[in-house]
């Protein structure tokens, strides 16, 4: 059974202290989970865009929320792979948004997508494939 | 032709001041550079365990310091893609080693993988194979 | 400007008469298309289920035909990368569909995703995110 | 405890009859395997090369074999994943050449790379990191 966004955040708080200070949650419910990533100085590169590894981190945390929103919380499931491709340049003053949808639950391994946006632009400016380990209950 | 790590490093310096202060570079010649990442509590997630970002971040600049090794001080060069694999966990009290080796070197596309070591541990942590896009000069 | 689906058809009949044999395409337009796939005894594997490298053709000719049906016919676009996340067990008795959707259109680089269907069941069987590299005109 | 060339080479024969008449095991030892693949007209593209889904057939089999010999006989070993980068045109006119070499055998997963190479020629034409699930025993 999924855990609730009041519970997946309470969870996050207690565990990610420091992710969570700027990852809110938007939704999430089964299967999918869209993040809010509050970006600072510390996500910039030159040119004024958000770094790659924020992104992956965006990417990472919806994957995760989405799992707990299905599954349960989870402390255990650990990021086995991820495929990221850069689109375009994520606007440095902006939220990023991760959008996830799962596209498997497996006993073992769970597969999701997330599409990733600068808050208020329609154009995407990444794409994630990812994959976690469940452990063995 | 391939820059220097003398110059590199002033051109890391310059460009990227923030992630310059925790990657050192160990070696570069053509086609493959060494970075040491000295990890610090930002780094780290709950089990002492060094985050999936930050193996990204340190793909990321081995990565762009082999091309710069390589190719010359190119400022514009982005990443288009990145595909890591997540072997084992981190030992979040030791450097990060990146190791890498360019596949590829085309007019307009780079191709390089990296081998990503807790230091001082035979067993690689992660593997990553990802793609730079060369601006047309 | 893209090709129409005749046009297409008829470039590729010519250029990939084996291929096309067993490719029909459903649907084409701009930034998308669709393909059917017509599997035989050469592309099953123990078990009855379809191939991953047959799955991989499907998805590379979806985004080609996706291509050519937004920029034209461009003989010389070449896959650069493909990822590929292979989800159920695919039933070797019905045909593949391959459905794609490009993300980006760039002057170099084209990506796409395809969502890879057993006809007439809802869950799919893979995903596939791929590359093309364009030709400079 | 993982399978000998001539065990693996009965085993492919009898599960994989199609394929195995054009891929023949060069080396199989714990951890790595080499493939030598016959090319025949079926595997051509356009301009006499390989096309990207023949690579992606002798990557995975090459992971395959490396897991038999590393495992022993799995019949069930499923592939989940794989990344290809494709770097130069394959020689139509050479055999193909897969050598693997795995970077994590888990309980449940694996996890390999592929360099892939025209016979002969020094430069890889593709890399490949590919991902098997084991069943359970």
């Amino acid at each position: 059974m999924g855990a609730s966004k009041a519970e997946i955040t309470a969870f996050l708080a207690r565990e990610f202290q420091r992710t969570q200070a700027k990852c809110e949650i938007g939704e999430v419910s089964d299967r999918s989970a869209t993040i809010i990533y509050h970006t600072d100085h510390n996500d910039l590169r030159p040119g004024g865009t958000v770094s790659g590894p924020t992104l992956m981190l965006v990417a990472d945390v919806a994957l995760y929320v989405a799992i707990l929103g299905t599954a349960g919380l989870i402390p255990l499931a650990v990021t086995t792979s991820m495929t990221l491709n850069f689109l375009r340049k994520p606007a440095g003053d902006r939220e990023v948004i991760g959008d996830c949808r799962l596209m498997k639950v497996g006993k073992t391994l769970v597969v999701g997508e997330v599409w990733l946006y600068s808050k208020g632009i329609d154009d995407p400016v990444a794409h994630a494939v990812g994959t976690y380990a469940i452990p063995a209950q």
